[in-house]
């Protein structure tokens, strides 16, 4: 059954190409366009287009079918083309006429714009709730393990020293910048679009401001056009705020793989979250970081995606924006899934003791030599000369280390001010 | 002179190779540097490091180089790598060793962050502005075409009357939208990067919070690493934040170059905004909105490219990073020529009238027909049987259309609510 | 049964996380994977490992699952994690100790490999075959309406004369390009890896020649490491070949789709290949078209996921490049059903006369009249100008155009020959 | 002065922005141009448009040109928008009426077209040569180290044995494939645009195949509209070969970079190679690999890129193919150096005596001490058994690794075979 069928029989392959995985991925969606259905109800009552009788009888009826939802019984048949179709039958075989009329003043692309933006807005509130968990693993992390030095390299050499709590630490304080993004992302989808119909508004004289309050929307997109051509942003902003979260995770899970290479050997995992190799009994492989470097480098490609699909697509709706739901919701479901792997698996970290004495980081602490130097009064590039001759002459001795006591520093790591900020 | 040189020649190719477009970029960061080190000088002071005649010095001769830079008379010569390298050799040619002494407790790392980062903040807070001026243009064109209509387009057919009043708004109130990702940017690189040296902080008592104050950052980036990787995060977020901009300006010249073609016919240009062909006499060529429509494409290509070079490097820094200049810098400065051209030549739109009696918008009324059916008592789904029946048959006789009353339609465009959700 | 499993319990979640989509996406590669295992264990058998009757044992097994594969009856069950554990615990299950000796001098990952490199191997001869037809369709469509002239567009603004002949045979040019990419990624996929085991070859004598020769490779990739490394290098290559043809398809599209348009009212195609609205009753909208378009840009967009999971990784294998079959083969699949789908809509257009008298089409043929004044003995330049002028004051008489001679032009389409270069 | 100039002013900052960098851009293409504008001239005399005079006039005067531009004595200066309008303007300056005849026939369009694929088969087979270039001296890499053992990895982890001479040739394998990519993208920009003018064709009765063989080209590009089509799919095919040897020579670059690390410290380059730093006096920076690395990742976004401007643009010319021309360019201009600089490099790399007894690699020749009891009799399976208890249990005794007799095997490298591929 489809909606705008004009009894004109449709090849089943063309079918098959045209529905897609909308029945798979509108699962995604139906308790959002239960909720729009309803507000939209009552709106209708409220305008006098439907009556109070019947503004009952289908929040009942989709409530019946939420309650469905929740149990796991609710499907979208093969005889519907997507979740719109399948409760707009759902409501006209209990209610008759009264169940047709919930079209009225909406359009197909306003119901899956509304679905959309809230199915987003509840998910980038996760995905923030997910990430400022992560940021207090991490801190607590930092703090247990502050002590603990670590090589710092640049261009990948031994550089200067760092420290474990350096490190978890700065993952914490990089995800709070991906926190201001998921914040603008969830300001973007956070504007009712419903009214807007197929993109050109309505001739009923609808009420937005009350389906906005109804949905909880804190704003209203006013504009139709400008609703209708949210259908793409939505899509473009929160995969790419998304993706600003999956470029640091995959950071963070780039440096686990290599700190436990048996030629860094800084850290290392419990069983459980290591694999084997089917030719090698030794293998200890880090796969679950692997997976999550590689999906986050995959999710990091979506926006991109999204791009080149609705790119140069002059203004008004085409079908190639069904197309964007699909990657769009992988965005999102996998995040989610990803964090909440990252949470439970960083935490079973096992820190290792670093011989720091070992020839390999004799280095290290030069910079702090040079600076011992200048305390006493040379300039900094005097000093740089003449620890770089020990260097070079073999002569360096390397010098213990001393506390770092600015703010950020390794023995100085503004935990609490780092929490403040994530707000 | 390189900063680093260690007395060995070093061939002249490999020279260019490592030293890119430095000299040339960088001129877009000298005042930032000289701004950094200013604030660095006067913190060294305060803690002792430089005495108050040699910060007075340093920022006599400090000015010197800015006012220089004002007159157009600052040069980064052949014998520098980059602007860092030139600041500290004429700092050291007017002071000795007092300018030797600048580079204390500080790394090219974090000079290089700094100057980025408030150069960035600088040109989001001007990007936005220019967003917020093209915005006001596109609510007064709306303001003065509100009464015209406009043909709406669903999947490029016919479909229902729109205006030039609501096609005008909408990109305003899309451009909304994109003031929220700038100013996300911006709390991302307002946070003062400097003290973390070459990523790992510094043995002296530095005072952060003094040049966070000094340079006006409204927040500290504590961690020392968190601070190093923000290279590569900015810069993605930047050039991101910019491509929504863009993904809107060029949907946007997309609609005009095909509104100004004659088989629609909508709007025109005046000449100087035109070009001819070298071989059609009669062309009129919106060029000036291809290019938009071509550079806007190319902006959004950028983030993918900032994702590219720095994906899946460990922690620390790499010479890699010195690549994302280029075209971050170029992202920049390329979407505020764009929005200066769209700004100037947006306003000078001609909007041409549209004979909407035409044979081919003949449909454009059917909803509206509808929708007196459903008025008078119908269901939506009745009506829409109804007069789909007179379109196949070919006796619908288009309606006049009727005033739209709902919030954002195009009879009640919502002008000024919408410019005052751009704060 | 995990092969590698050491006996550790592994919690549910983190197994969903690791396996992915695994078992769904293998059924792709199980055809593959039966016949590397049958000229694998010929191979044993050959250098001495298998008996003889081992061989045959194996041999006879594998023919049952293959068996069972074309009826529709084999499945990758929950137990296993991909089709090569199922693969391997048949042969188990059916030979005991038998069975067990298949593994013996290989590795899953060089199994996966070669199953991959078989599976594109096979599909881009198809992709290939397709492609053929599809110009061969376009060809004759070109013959068929070779006669009917076409406003041809510069800018989107009317230009010179074009024909439907010339667009048609156009995309058929186009699309013979696209064959030399794919060509060029089948020499890339037809390269034997098997041997390269986890990547660093084996100490057992194996015969690489000889397997070879038995899955019909056309060449050996000799280099286990550079083996290993194809994975990746194979997804990057066949799925940006692949785009390349998408693009082509895209950009036809894109036109279908715009002179379906009652503003061009070019062509248009028959109800099956068109769908509706659910407010507008008169909508004849080109969603087929509109999703090969959007279909087509999705998959312009996957090389570049691949490059983005891959990149930056030091050689050897990374556990990310599971992620890699994914999209590689929705790449795949996708195109040929995008080239069905094609081919079939295609052959349905129905081409609309144009009105070239219409005024919009006035200054269509000002270059057949400037090449007038040429040939009776003016220069190009002083030609231009008085035609130019005409245009301007609005003196100009439309000429009737002229037939073009030259070959590839509208009056001269050289199908033969472009059929020709296709091969 | 512009060709197409009407008399009307324009403002100075609308035509710095469309005059954009071609001024810069076309002096690689000036060669071309020249020589394109002799073949065309010659074609004209031949179908009787320039008499024989003209025709020995104006390739007299491109050939005082050319001498200029092998003399470096060759601008466009700041009168001139582009190459092509300073060439005819010094045709015409010098020849008078003569020099506006060379327009005859032909459009600016087929001009930059005709140009541009002239420059990139020149260029792609200096690609080629080059990429052979670096194939020989890895080859040779590969045989001086041949003996020399390196560990292997598989997920960063300890895996089994390699060598020297594995990853130097396996390298040259993988280019090896990339020069297939090459030669597709050569078959597909040698076919002559030169004809299609504005990509319509001509009325005039030009020998399309004359100025086909007098410029070189293998094939002729017939159909005026594909010619047109060309611009685009020409630059994305070529930037995305271009990006294939750049992913080779990228992840080659990681992997010499993290080994030149202290971690593993299997090789080093001399001095020259290396950079210090501004504070750290012991930095010996592998720069010159990481900016290969970074310029090679770069260069794998552009292919993006060129789709993300042509994208979804219907077909005929649209200002926006302007834009594609600085990075295809660019990109061109880049591999070349990037190739230059790694074959001098590469050869300059010194390889260490690793200490393979070392704790950390006890496990490497796990598999051998498999495959030996394998060889004994035992099934693959029971072997692995057995050795991953020993390992487990920690009584493992690493054994000494065999010699590994399979073509492409460490022992065994098939140099000459890989060669012999490259063609």
């Amino acid at each position: 059954m489809k909606l705008w069928d004009k009894g004109i029989s449709i090849d089943k392959k063309i079918e098959k190409f045209t529905v897609g995985k909308d029945r798979e991925l509108d699962m995604f969606l139906a308790a959002y366009d239960l909720a729009a259905s309803k507000a939209h109800a009552k709106m209708l009552g409220k305008i006098g287009i439907l009556s109070a009788e019947e503004v009952t009888a289908i929040e009942a009826e989709l409530g019946k079918l939420q309650e469905q939802l929740e149990n796991g019984d609710f499907y979208i048949e093969e005889d519907f083309e997507d979740v719109h179709s399948k409760i707009e039958f759902e409501l006209t075989k209990a209610l008759g006429d009264t169940g047709k009329k919930i079209h009225t003043a909406r359009s197909r692309n306003d119901q899956v714009l509304v679905a959309m933006q809230l199915y987003f807005k509840e998910n980038l509130q996760q995905i923030s709730a997910k990430t400022k968990e992560l940021i207090d693993v991490l801190l607590g992390l930092a703090k247990e393990h502050q002590e603990k030095l670590l090589p710092g390299y640049t261009h990948l050499q031994v550089a200067m020293p760092s420290s474990f709590g350096l490190w978890f630490s700065a993952y914490a304080e990089l995800l709070i910048d991906d926190l201001y993004l998921l914040e603008a992302g969830l300001k973007i989808v956070d504007q009712n679009p419903l009214g807007s119909a197929a993109g050109y508004g309505s001739s009923f004289p609808i009420d937005r401001e009350f389906t906005t309050k109804e949905l909880g929307f804190s704003a209203l997109k006013y504009n139709v056009v400008a609703a209708q051509m949210s259908r793409g942003k939505c899509e473009r902003t929160v995969t790419s705020n998304i993706a600003s979260v999956a470029n640091t995770l995959s950071r963070f899970a780039m440096d686990i793989c290599l700190y436990m290479s048996q030629n860094f050997d800084f850290i290392t995992f419990p069983d459980e979250l290591t694999t084997g190799s089917s030719i090698m009994p030794h293998k200890k492989n880090p796969d679950v970081f692997e997976l999550i470097r590689g999906k986050c480098n995959k999710l990091q490609s979506i926006a991109n995606e999204m791009i080149l699909i609705t790119n140069n697509l002059p203004s008004g709706y085409h079908r190639d924006f069904q197309l964007i739901k699909e990657n769009s919701i992988y965005s999102v479901e996998n995040i989610k899934e990803i964090l909440d792997i990252f949470i439970h698996s960083i935490a079973l970290i096992k820190v290792k003791e670093i011989n720091l004495k070992d020839e390999k980081y004799k280095y290290l602490f030069t910079v702090d030599s040079i600076n011992d130097l200048v305390m006493q009064g040379q300039s900094f590039r005097e000093a740089y000369k003449e620890i770089g001759g020990q260097v070079q002459n073999n002569t360096y001795e390397p010098s213990e280390g001393k506390k770092h006591t600015h703010i950020g520093s390794k023995d100085h790591l503004a935990l609490e001010e780092i929490r403040r900020k994530k707000g």
